[in-house]
């Protein structure tokens, strides 16, 4: 991660970042009948039209994921799309309050990614999501880190149902790598294959 | 928690709030002679004067604690008393030191609310307070964030004895959600029904 | 904790952090060949020239780690050492980044020791490390965490190998306990005994 220069969003990856966030939009009024929990995670993925990023490589001595007995611990996640960080800076200053959202739901996404990896690409043998994490770069008087971090858990539960309620910490930091607005880690419990 | 508003503390919440401290500050240097381990967890928080909160209802879709196993996650608990934030604000500059372990007390109250759910009603289930993490939102030259957290941690083992000896994470931020002045988030492993 | 002064690093402690990390710096680019996985965790510590710091006394209701089943979770360290706290202060305005990698290292070292103790001395049943989490005190521009944690995680996958390669959570908060420069708390899995 350190070696990932914090360089301004790409037309790529903004269009790719818009055009995944328009398609959720689009997509949450719905009733997702078609992808209920017997369809299984994957149909419910394609329902809400999202599409899991690749994982990113591991950049040090840390890894996206560990897998120990039931528990899987996913990484802090950055809110980064196709190598390039979304939204970089602080809450509200310089990164309003729907794009500090937008970045905590390409958190979930990445977050969900590591998650398949650990579930051998399997998400249906998720149990349930523990505890997300989050860290929202704050200007001092900014308040509304849960409205941040929302958007995070909503995708937890729009994917894996009552699986994906969870419990959470939300916090303000002045700071983060790379100057990434949002950070987001993970717990999760998984069945045996 | 992003619905309610933080709005100034009511004389109800207010008083509420001070005889709970007065009732434990008053508690605490008498032995709690008739309430060993032996008599459970209960006959302990009658000793100590110490009724606990009502769950708060979950507002998003985040829950107050998960059980998976043998472990109970519980969610970032902020210092509300009856629906009202008590403290708001940074430490020590707009919230002292001794309203802040106040603060504390009450997530820590919170805490055992939620646990007190995950473990059906008995708390005398809990096998250990694995984790602490505390986050108090501090001026940029606040140091003493292990008093403020100190004051959840005697909680624990005033409630739990041995058994509320944790690890713990005491970190400054410089905001926290609603303004709150300080938010702590807490790992149980209890036995099995 | 909240006991201990953060008072100058005195001339002893200083000599001692540095010479660790001249002998660290000095040994690592070796293959360290006559440690190998199946010489065990302390020959690889000989190997890197690291003795481990004697674990610091609990001076609050929280103690350094808790043991349940196959988890040790380690309480945050800050960066003591013999009793003193190596570079307080902010990164990069009053300690440079290079300092808070010594600072992070040593968190790892002392996190190390609890784990030891955790162990009941035998840090060969450590399974994995399965997360560590950086506070890292930040002025509000300052976006390099994951340089300072990464002296932490080189740690943990020097002395453990494959082992070591864990999860991590990286951010920046605007003031830690005792001016401290970094905290680092940790989750191990071990086997039994």
């Amino acid at each position: 991660m350190s070696t990932i220069p914090a360089r301004a969003l790409s037309r790529r990856a903004l269009l790719t970042a818009l055009t995944t966030s328009v398609a959720v939009l689009a997509a949450r009024p719905l009733k997702i009948q078609a992808a209920d929990a017997a369809d299984g995670v994957e149909a419910r993925l394609r329902a809400l039209g999202l599409e899991l990023p690749e994982l990113a490589p591991a950049v040090a001595n840390y890894v996206p994921f560990v897998r120990d007995g039931d528990q899987v611990f996913i990484a802090g996640q950055l809110p980064m799309v196709a190598g390039t960080l979304l939204y970089p800076g602080k809450v509200p200053v310089e990164v309003s309050l729907e794009q500090a959202r937008q970045a905590a739901r390409q958190c979930g996404l990445n977050i969900l990614a590591a998650l398949k990896t650990a579930c051998d690409g399997d998400l249906n043998r998720v149990r349930r999501c523990l505890r997300l994490e989050g860290f929202v770069a704050s200007a001092d008087d900014f308040q509304q880190q849960s409205l941040v971090m929302n958007a995070a858990s909503d995708l937890m539960v729009d994917v894996f149902a009552d699986k994906g309620r969870h419990t959470r910490v939300a916090v303000g930091v002045n700071s983060l790598p790379l100057n990434a607005c949002v950070e987001i880690a993970a717990v999760f419990a998984i069945d045996q294959a």
